[in-house]
């Protein structure tokens, strides 16, 4: 195969997976019952989220649901289906690929269980599935998934509640082996996360993480890549697609089933072979690959490549309402190896002449703000000198919600230091009701800000932007 | 000196402590300025709190304050006053302190800044003001603090909002050296942090951990005694004394200024020395103290020792609606040193009766309890049935908090499983809306659960109270 041919295939590749989030119809095969029903659930959903497309619930029985017209069967659909949502009982599944088939649906999310990770019956009913659609090539995500989501057009297969009418569109993708991954688990719509789209991969009989990360890799609205991932099943592939698609983005990946227990624990999960870690943690690092270490890190790093520039260098500031918080941002720092910045002197008689006691790193504003006509005014000329100072790459702020008098105030002056500085920085918040806490937390990641309800992790996420611009400028050269 | 002369200087020492917690007047020095004011606000957060001694406001010129009448000075006072919260500008203090003296205060926290902490003149003042002290026998908290709190008589000389009327009152005692660690900075009281007291130790001029590990070691009221320390200054006195505490409750340390950085932090915001980490671990493992990593770890691991249990052995059991959180748990417990429970064949047997896909361990009850007539029966067998698992020690819930309708019933559920199991278990919760994951959280943690917001820290925890168990059984040995 020469370059031209292969190229040609993995832009085929990428246009089959395009289906599953840029559908222009979707079919829903599944119980349409108000209570439950997992079909009623997906499309009320995708109404609530305003799906931008056609949608066609299925039910041999007709009626009409939520105001839309149901179709006996697929064959009576009048237009094409792109997509189409399977969650009914396993054993009908193969009847309704076919069907697929029959109409040129592309792609199909069997989300259904019962499959592979359910034993050997369920694994033969998988295979026939997937013989079916590989003679008809028509692409699966599934089994034992909750689906796709796609925050620019309203694009939702997951039957549970998500109790959202809109995501915020930005640069994270999601993928993983887990429901817990979706909207109907975690808070991705009220939080604010800039979501671009987001996928379960589930039992992977067809479509996996090599699939998505190339993908996404060329998907103009994905800044970063994150994955969770139990398995990777061909490594050599894996390595190579994702030193392509470092090259372009960040990507970064939380791998459970690291030990023993864990791994036993993945198997029984999705059918997972989980592996030596080390030889995982070793791809990982040749591939450029940046590895989260928890499942708070997975939730909570993304945010600041989606909303920050790369940092010059690995230099901090530390910036906030606390000393003690200071003292362990600082050890955070250290850990996380990054380099405490020693101010230029010019910053130091500036930060001095705001209050005597300021002017080391980190800088604690804490103490003249109680006593400051203006503790705003004078958080804000602080930060703003240390951002600007040359040894400083990033900058981390500790930061106080207070009991929300001030909030509007406090966000715009944060939005203002965003919008003007070139470096990357976050914002942790705590304070002493969880409401108000919640809400500054919601407006600055609303307004692109990294915001952080976990001291260290603000910390560590500064790290990783350090890190990715290392491995950036590394492959730059190599490829050069 | 002997035993018994030892022995009363000990308990004379504990009685000196008591005046800071069990004051039954306080006076408080310090601006009655609505705006601002740290007198009036200190005064206005334990009317709201509803604290049971005498409260005098003392300014020079009188007048009343949120309906108390303020006195021009110590001396008009009528009754005896136990503790003096001083929060003026430092070169008052001394003068203020020898009026104290003269009234037979027993107990000062100094609140203002600008003393040791803030250069040669501070340091002055400081030494200046532990003489007074001294000669009179009058015990010091500070400066530099924001003092005490004790939830069983409102006593909180906090002078920020804390906008709380009441903590829960329990068996957590937290001490630091950071205001982060108060009611005004963290949600103590929204969050149903079961609290005995609270101490911010500021800059130690005459009170510090060792006596303050000493007191809480005999405090009924404390469960836990969780601390934050930038430094220790008497390494042996504190090791004999941790020691002892041990033998009696878990003591649990944070200790930032791990890292060169971290040091220098500390340094500039209580003059503490850091000192080399590698002493304090050393130190620490000899006491039997068991040392907290981090920040969140810091407000959420001691929860499981207030209300929860010691564990017989390390096997834990991981139950929840999730398989993806189920491997996640199994690596964070294999990490923090627990065995993942093999069940006994019954309890095997029965699980798989109530569903062909349970029995082994983590057991995910997701999939069935979406087809269950009632998921939450199922969900309160399952855990029932591995909680009385005779292989299982503690267990992990990984819990989801849905869309609210069903809170009630979950709450009822998980508080009956609570009351009839010997054995601790702790609770995470994540779901789609925040509001609702917060309600289910603190209303689980003012029933007495250990709940959880992050799923590691939610098994490190439990991982605590095996090492808790071990260290106290081989404490008993030793001292037999």
């Amino acid at each position: 195969m020469n370059d031209s041919m292969r190229s040609k295939m993995d832009s085929q590749r990428r246009d089959s997976i395009s289906a599953f989030f840029e559908p222009r119809a979707v079919a829903v095969f599944g119980s349409l019952q108000q209570q439950g029903g997992p079909g009623y659930g997906t499309i009320s959903n995708m109404l609530e989220l305003g799906f931008r497309g056609k949608l066609y619930p299925i039910s041999p029985s007709g009626g009409e649901v939520l105001g839309l017209a149901a179709y006996p069967s697929l064959d009576a659909v009048p237009g094409p289906v792109d997509l189409a949502m399977i969650i009914i009982p396993p054993p009908a599944v193969p009847g309704i690929i076919e069907q697929c088939a029959r109409k040129g649906v592309k792609a199909v999310v069997i989300g259904t269980e019962g499959f592979a990770e359910s034993g050997e019956e369920g694994a033969m009913l998988q295979r026939q599935v997937l013989d079916i659609a590989r003679r008809s090539s028509l692409r699966i995500i599934g089994p034992n998934t909750i689906g796709v989501l796609n925050a620019a057009n309203g694009l939702a297969t997951v039957p549970y509640p998500i109790a959202c009418k809109k995501f915020m569109k930005g640069g994270i993708a999601y993928c993983g082996h887990t429901g817990l991954i979706s909207a109907h688990s975690h808070p991705i719509g009220p939080h604010a996360y800039p979501l671009s789209k987001l996928c379960d991969f589930g039992n992977k009989c067809d479509i996996n993480e090599v699939d998505l990360l190339d993908y996404l890799s060329y998907d103009p609205e994905t800044k970063v890549i994150v994955m969770h991932l139990e398995d990777v099943r061909d490594g050599r592939n894996f390595v190579a697609t994702a030193r392509k698609a470092v090259a372009r983005k960040p990507v970064l990946i939380f791998k459970p089933g690291r030990s023993e227990a864990g791994a036993r624990a993945a198997a029984s999960h999705t059918g997972s072979l989980a592996g030596d870690d080390r030889v995982y943690d070793a791809a990982f690092k040749q591939a450029g690959v940046l590895r989260l270490s928890n499942w708070r890190e997975f939730w909570e790093i993304p945010r600041v490549f989606a909303s920050q520039p790369l940092p010059k260098g690995n230099r901090i500031a530390i910036i906030g309402l606390s000393g003690g918080g200071g003292v362990v941002a600082a050890d955070a720092a250290d850990e996380a190896g990054l380099e405490i910045a020693i101010f230029t002197s010019e910053t130091t008689r500036k930060l001095a002449k705001l209050s005597p006691r300021l002017g080391s790193n980190p800088v604690d504003f804490g103490p003249p703000a109680t006593v400051a006509t203006d503790p705003l005014d004078l958080s804000e000329e602080a930060i703003s000198l240390v951002l600007a100072d040359e040894t400083v790459d990033c900058a981390a702020l500790v930061m106080h919600s207070g009991l929300g008098g001030a909030l509007a105030r406090v966000i715009e002056m944060l939005c203002r230091i965003n919008e003007k500085t070139p470096k990357p920085f976050t914002v942790w918040i705590d304070g002493p009701l969880p409401s108000v806490t919640e809400e500054l937390y919601c407006q600055l990641a609303s307004r692109g800000l990294a915001t952080y309800l976990d001291l260290e992790t603000s910390i560590k996420a500064l790290s990783m932007t350090v890190a990715y611009s290392r491995i950036k400028s590394a492959l730059a050269q190599e490829m050069a």
